[in-house]
């Protein structure tokens, strides 16, 4: 098979209308008037952001999520998504057919479309690059820079389980089972994120770890953030120590749980909203006027690092 | 420096006001109620599509120049482009730097801006993945199936020289000069496609080769199309032999001319066309309702392969 015959078995059964059945090497999207275009993009790379040795169907499902988690972030509802594949010719007969199947598995449970892409050969190594585009009415897509003085940070879920998944991946202890399944399939709370374009004030999705994403809410909005390290909402892990898991918490990377500020007074929405979603929201800080530095940790013996994951 | 550093120094000053200074994962489109949107994906990978070895400023203008022609393919004049580059840690240093330098020439030379992206480490090799973004009033983009019967087929500029470039590049003869500067340098037709928008019915660029190209725009448009090889605009290369020449322009990929369809008719503004613009515009070929095969060959003795280059 050539790319053409991959693309036309594998990836056409899953494009959308403005894919125009890949006729061309080009998408048409036909603006709405009262929406924005949300525009983000991710890639995952064989060996730095996955192993290369997982199910390609569950490859497919972490690139859409991460993806999906930046929508989330902006509280944008996902429509369409791009992707670019470079693959080893030796890999693609195995790893094409099960990678277009967990796409199909998410674009419908997360209800979007591929709308085109490219798809060639590499040396060595996989590469994927999703761009995914959402829609927000006019003016309405949640940035990092908006937070108030006296606004609280909260939460979405648990903190540093996926972490805790990928140091253990190799793990055949049952403990470890969850944190695994957190760090291959993140949950991207893209509906949470909908309901919380009303309220929040800056929101991010927490990729790099909190105390990294949490600081770019706090530099973008120009603002310090007291953090509260006693109430981070922690995952049950019998088999680690409690600084372990705190560090996870704090500095591990894939959590894509949701990072938001808002006034106090949405707290009873908060509360209505953690209970219909069955998604913990945790207060974890509070926002004040800039004063000596951005990021400061309350209940915390330690001096943090300011830095989490780095590329380089 | 991580990729926090790279972004900030490098990138930040490429990017438009739809990318709100990089602050948030996501770049946010106004779309223009009369406009549609075009977008089209194409990666670059070293080893595959460029050796490496080249100035990085050089692999930066080839990967933007390549999307470029799919929007002059379009009739659509480019806007914004994303961009998501994986580069070993090891190369980011010495490569980001010029390679941004290079973005930085072929944006201002082409009238685009840097929408977003990713940057983030790989294993061993460098992959690039530019996503374009163009306008076309509502409607009016060019599609590959828009061909009819007796339309005529044009090309524009010369064909097989930048495959004579690329099989020549280590060479240090003078006169493979041109060759190697179409391969290094490819001249998106973007222009020329905005002017043809009114008159074609099909268009594609020549990225993959003459024989493939253009049987896509016969495929699409359910028409036999009958390539006239006498007729061949080839280059001068007194190095090579005749066959070499005419099978590079057949098969040899990279050349990023622009291939299309019209009515006979519009011949004197082709002509004028080619004037204002010094480019070659040359009849090739002539479609007909389908009968037998999508693809005859008038004036080639030999019976051509059907498929050019391919990834897999």
């Amino acid at each position: 098979m050539n790319e053409f015959d991959y693309i036309k078995k594998y990836f056409k059964p899953l494009v959308s209308e403005e894919a125009r059945h890949l006729k061309d090497d080009a998408a048409i999207l036909k603006p709405k008037l009262k929406n924005d275009i949300v525009i983000s993009t991710d890639s995952l790379c064989e060996g730095i952001h996955f192993f290369g040795t997982e199910n390609p169907s569950d490859i497919a499902k972490k690139c859409l999520r991460v993806n999906l988690s930046d929508m989330a972030a902006m509280g944008a509802k996902p429509i369409f998504y791009n992707l670019a594949i470079s693959i080893p010719k030796n890999k693609a007969n195995f790893f094409i057919p099960p990678f277009a199947a967990g796409l199909q598995e998410d674009q419908d449970r997360f209800n979007l479309k591929l709308i085109g892409g490219d798809l060639t050969s590499s040396l060595k190594h996989i590469n994927i690059t999703i761009s995914i585009f959402g829609e927000t009415p006019s003016g309405c897509g949640v940035s990092r820079d908006g937070a108030q003085p006296n606004n609280i940070l909260y939460v979405t879920g648990n903190l540093g389980l996926s972490k805790i998944g990928l140091d253990n991946f190799s793990s055949n202890l049952e403990i470890f089972n969850e944190a695994k399944q957190k760090y291959l399939f993140p949950q991207p709370r893209v509906d949470l994120g909908l309901a919380l374009r009303k309220i929040a004030t800056s929101m991010i999705d927490i990729s790099d770890g909190l105390v990294q994403d949490s600081s770019h809410l706090a530099t973008n909005s120009n603002l310090s953030l007291e953090l509260n390290v006693s109430k981070l909402p922690l995952p049950n892990c019998s088999a680690l120590k409690a600084d372990e898991i705190l560090n996870a918490a704090l500095y591990g990377g894939d959590d894509y749980e949701l990072l938001f500020s808002c006034d106090f007074a949405h707290q009873s929405y908060l509360n209505t909203l953690s209970k219909e979603t069955n998604i913990k929201i945790t207060n974890i800080g509070v926002f004040t006027e800039f004063k000596d530095v951005y990021l400061k940790f309350k209940g915390l013996d330690q001096t943090p690092k300011t830095i989490s994951y780095s590329h380089f």
